[in-house]
């Protein structure tokens, strides 16, 4: 099953998303469908169906009790930054605000604040139960299902202190969706392409089975601190290929257009815009 | 003017307090409080009064938009963990799961998680206006007033990697409260005292003057990323004296009493007890 989150003038609503239209849901977001359990999403039906086309995207979870993010979790992104890859997940955050539907503009900062705005594609894992002191087994059942993202990053920021916080967490700057598969539709990830192109050029490009700490490794290690709770979102983390690392460092501009893109999840499209 | 966020059976409400009672305010916290301005807080009366020493004091905000903290910023401890002091502050966070109120039992977790809890006191700005790009005297402008917090860290957890979130985000750890005093009940941080004590023993204890980003440019410098919001926290870095960086690392254990205490404030006094 995919479920998204849309836009219904103020308000959003959840949706199943089928072969050219969503049926709207009675619940606000994907977070109320996983909070009565996603076995139940059908029964929440209202009959309204909308062509794809035609919707906008809100944040799969618009504003989740946490979401985390991983740094350094495939090999290449961390030979590019010149570090060994990490002996734990490597966790940080990002606020709420920061996120934005599957379409929506990247809102960059005046120049004077930053130009140094970068793209990481990742794939973002939907908690579905909560969870604490979960070992990987009782990780994978708490795992509803994946979600694409996009990790943008305001590099300057992110690397002027040793906390990288304040450059992850640029207001309405990372895409999440346009919706999430459960874990039985999209299935393994092993086998699975990742990648980011920007005005066309592809500028990652890996395999989910790549990722050094696995979803369940990631939710299992997070619980051991705290509950995770339906709708937590984890940035799993993105490959290499990001401007930091190019030659020239190549930092997205107004007007550049960021596509993620992940097999077996839809494609996120967003446009860079100057505040 | 002191405001709190109290728990009257499964709920919350927000209170002002008094000398010796708090009075019931038509609201759910703290935060609901300054949604509507700290100045209108009177109007929301109920009438109802409660002798402080009933009272059960819930985290002031329990669910802040956001808690930021910051690190390293007393040159006292940035020199006992052998770092200079940072050009930029350190921001990093909390999940509002990990706050909790005044009297309330810190949470350690089972010991093959962790034994390595530290104490760390500290002033914490309560934010009361929605602010974006503000200078200092904007950022000024949009402060609330102060409560006290123990920054609670799981050191093995918080240095295993180069982000220290997982070891700042230990679920029910980290006492903030018991009331926010307003800016102007409060006045100048110079002068007062911070001081954290454990099982009667004084370990931490320095001046709010020390602080080396204030709490105006802490808040001009995250605005520039993200919007702060009314009920936001910024526990604003510790003072030396920490366990990590005392003789033989004398680590909170079951039963030890952590008091948190800043002139014009009230005390914080929390027992830790193991899961």
């Amino acid at each position: 099953m995919k479920l998204a989150t849309i836009r219904l003038g103020e308000a959003t609503v959840a949706a199943i998303v089928e072969d050219g239209h969503v049926e709207v849901l009675r619940a606000r977001d994907v977070r109320e469908v996983l909070d009565g359990g996603v076995e139940n999403a059908q029964d929440l039906s209202t009959g309204q169906q909308i062509p794809v086309g035609e919707v906008n995207f809100a944040p799969v979870i618009p504003d989740p009790s946490a979401t985390w993010c991983i740094g350094l979790n495939y090999a290449g992104h961390a030979e590019e930054t010149g570090v060994p890859l990490p002996d734990y997940p490597t966790v940080f955050s990002k606020m709420s605000a920061s996120l934005i539907g599957a379409n929506d503009a990247i809102a960059m900062p005046p120049a004077d604040v930053s130009v140094e705005l970068d793209w990481e594609a990742e794939l973002v894992v939907v908690v579905g139960k909560a969870c604490r002191f979960v070992d990987e087994a009782g990780a994978e059942d708490a795992i509803a299902g994946y979600t694409s993202g996009n990790d943008i990053s305001v590099r300057d920021w992110q690397l002027r202190t040793t906390q990288w916080l304040l450059g992850k967490t640029l207001e309405a700057s990372s895409p999440i969706g346009p919706w999430m598969v459960t874990k039985d539709e999209f299935g393994d990830i092993q086998g699975k392409e990742i990648s980011c192109e920007v005005d066309g050029n592809t500028v990652q490009a890996s395999q989910l089975g790549d990722l050094h700490f696995k979803p369940a490794e990631l939710v299992s290690t997070i619980s051991q601190m705290i509950t995770l709770q339906p709708g937590d979102l984890i940035f799993t983390g993105t490959p290499s290929g990001v401007a930091l690392s190019r030659e020239g460092k190549p930092w997205l501009t107004p007007g550049s257009v960021v596509r993620t893109r992940i097999d077996g999840l839809g494609d996120l499209v967003n446009t860079c815009v100057r505040l």
